[in-house]
């Protein structure tokens, strides 16, 4: 069933009709209200906008040759420079350094050892060019031994402090507004929308709900090995152990969505070479799909890394030439920030 | 949001007045009509039965201390053995050995090496007392190679004939028709209902949806480990391997929840020791839970085993004593499938 929504576009009037709508007849979905402004209206017109419009008009329209099931509408969204900023590094491992600079208080070995050294140091640009496996330790230092509840803790108070060092912001202000929009107009839609993250499962469900309206269930991340246990007075407890049982990244995203939803999705949104396998899976299912790739093209109201296009390369959200091929040859949409997106981020005036 | 489902029990005119109401007001969830006849009609009257409907209440009733919001309303019931039968062994099992039968054709060691042996026999009582290690083996024979897709199709095929050799009726007409009232009931009430089993993932989800409403996203369960490649054609497909990515049997199975779920449940439901670790789980959560397990002590319709209670042993389903005592201890129902249930299953007149 078409649960209703506000769309961000929706103008005062037009919310309060809807509202008036849904208070009077509560689970009626109104898309033909929804539509009468842009449900997109940070984006440009131009051939993603209309793509965008288009496959949710053919998807969703009764009768068409397109139509699918609302059983079926699975969106899945990559999240670090897909859905939020990742540059100079991956909030989560901006977030583990922060725990083992506290560890390093009382073990200081973690003060001159690599890669921990870098990570009490605080330099994000550092931490950017770690490899992931150096990475790796870092996030596995950080959670060893918390139980679920208290890493979701942590992350959240993080969270709520942490911010930017180079866009000076605090980090839940740095998701994308059209993005956002894309999420709300599936929803809208009928479509359930999910994280795909190569980010851990943990780390991005303490805030996925309250930064883009996805619930627990609905992300599908790197997921840590958690053991179940009791503890000193015998309450059970899950506790995260220093090892991944699963990493969703590359062929591991399919992989991953295979686990956790068991279904194709028919639309996939990726920014990375990370993302490359996911929406290879989403296209070769049957019927009318969607995939796209976020370009950073945009230096001036975010950053500017590839190496597709001749932007600079980064070891953090690589994009390719090869993958760039790719997206042109398979009719993947590619969304340049600085020509789609009117806008970045909703605090832009 | 609460989505309006007819509970089993409703009598034709109820039934016609909660379509009327349906067909005015789209989404409007009628708890009241749906109370006005028993939702829980296969259930005798006793204990577990208003246990279950007090729960139900107390969590749904708005402004009361037990109130639990609709995201938060998650239920996991085990499958084999408290939502169908498992005697004389697990379904898939008999699905596996199928499979090896016809690889036995073209592999005749099969038809001497244990346990493959028996598997080729079919003597489905001899597979039920095989070890947990043996009869992996014929699950991940019986899986190798084969891509998702094909899996499903080779499980929807058999389980469309299958029949359970010693009740001598179709396996899919072997659920438990007052469990699947229960599910009916929870989901009336806004909650959503996992299958958190010991079994197969996939072979599971490949029937869940048809068989109790279940769809894919919602089944938790051992899963295999699937590989992402690309097929002669350079198709990307998903391959399942010969190995186990994540057991999802007693401390597994809260771990699986936290996997795919990323919240504790507030009911859960199984019937052996495999399942005790979840109810655990579940009870150990803040405000009110609900926990149970169903002991087969109903021999004339259905399979008397435990070892509880001083029924018979058995390699499959194994409900200890030492779990009937913590059962009795913490709180958590058992239920009899003898005294609590009027029907087991919806054939029965």
């Amino acid at each position: 069933m078409v649960s209703l929504r506000f769309s961000a576009g929706l103008r005062p009037l037009a919310r309060a009709a809807v509202l008036a709508a849904s208070l009077l007849f509560p689970g009626l979905a109104t898309p033909v209200l929804a539509q009468a402004v842009d449900p997109l209206p940070s984006w440009n017109a131009g051939a993603t906008k209309t793509g965008i419009l288009d496959f949710v008009k053919a998807t969703t329209t009764p009768g068409g040759p397109d139509f699918v099931p609302p059983a079926d509408r699975i969106a899945t969204f990559d999240q670090d420079g897909t859905l939020w900023v990742e540059q100079p590094v991956y909030s989560e491992v901006a977030f583990a350094a922060f725990r083992v600079k506290a560890l390093a208080e009382t073990n200081p070995t973690l003060k001159t050892e690599e890669p921990f050294r870098t990570a009490v140091s605080g330099d994000e640009a550092a931490m950017g060019r770690l490899s992931f496996p150096d990475m790796k330790k870092i996030l596995m230092l950080a959670l060893e031994g918390l139980t679920v509840e208290e890493f979701r803790a942590a992350a959240e108070a993080w969270m709520a402090t942490a911010r930017n060092p180079v866009l000076n912001r605090p980090r839940t202000e740095l998701t994308y507004q059209p993005m956002k929009e894309v999420l709300e107009l599936l929803r809208a839609n009928g479509f359930r929308t999910y994280i795909v993250t190569g980010g851990g499962q943990d780390f991005v469900r303490a805030y996925s709900e309250k930064l883009y309206g996805i619930p627990p269930e609905q992300v599908v991340g790197t997921a840590d090995a958690v053991r179940f246990g009791y503890d000193t007075s015998g309450r059970p407890v899950l506790r995260m152990e220093p090892a991944v049982l699963f990493d969703d990244l590359f062929g591991g995203k399919p992989e991953g969505i295979h686990l956790v939803i068991g279904k194709r999705p028919i639309a996939a949104f990726g920014n990375s070479t990370g993302d490359r396998q996911m929406l290879e899976y989403a296209k070769a299912g049957k019927g009318l799909h969607f995939a796209a790739l976020v370009l950073h093209d945009d230096g001036k109201r975010e950053f500017a890394y590839g190496p597709a296009q001749g932007l600079p390369a980064s070891e953090v959200g690589t994009f390719t030439q090869k993958l760039y091929d790719e997206a042109k040859a398979r009719g993947w949409y590619v969304i340049s920030m600085k020509d789609d997106w009117k806008k970045v981020f909703a605090f832009e005036p």
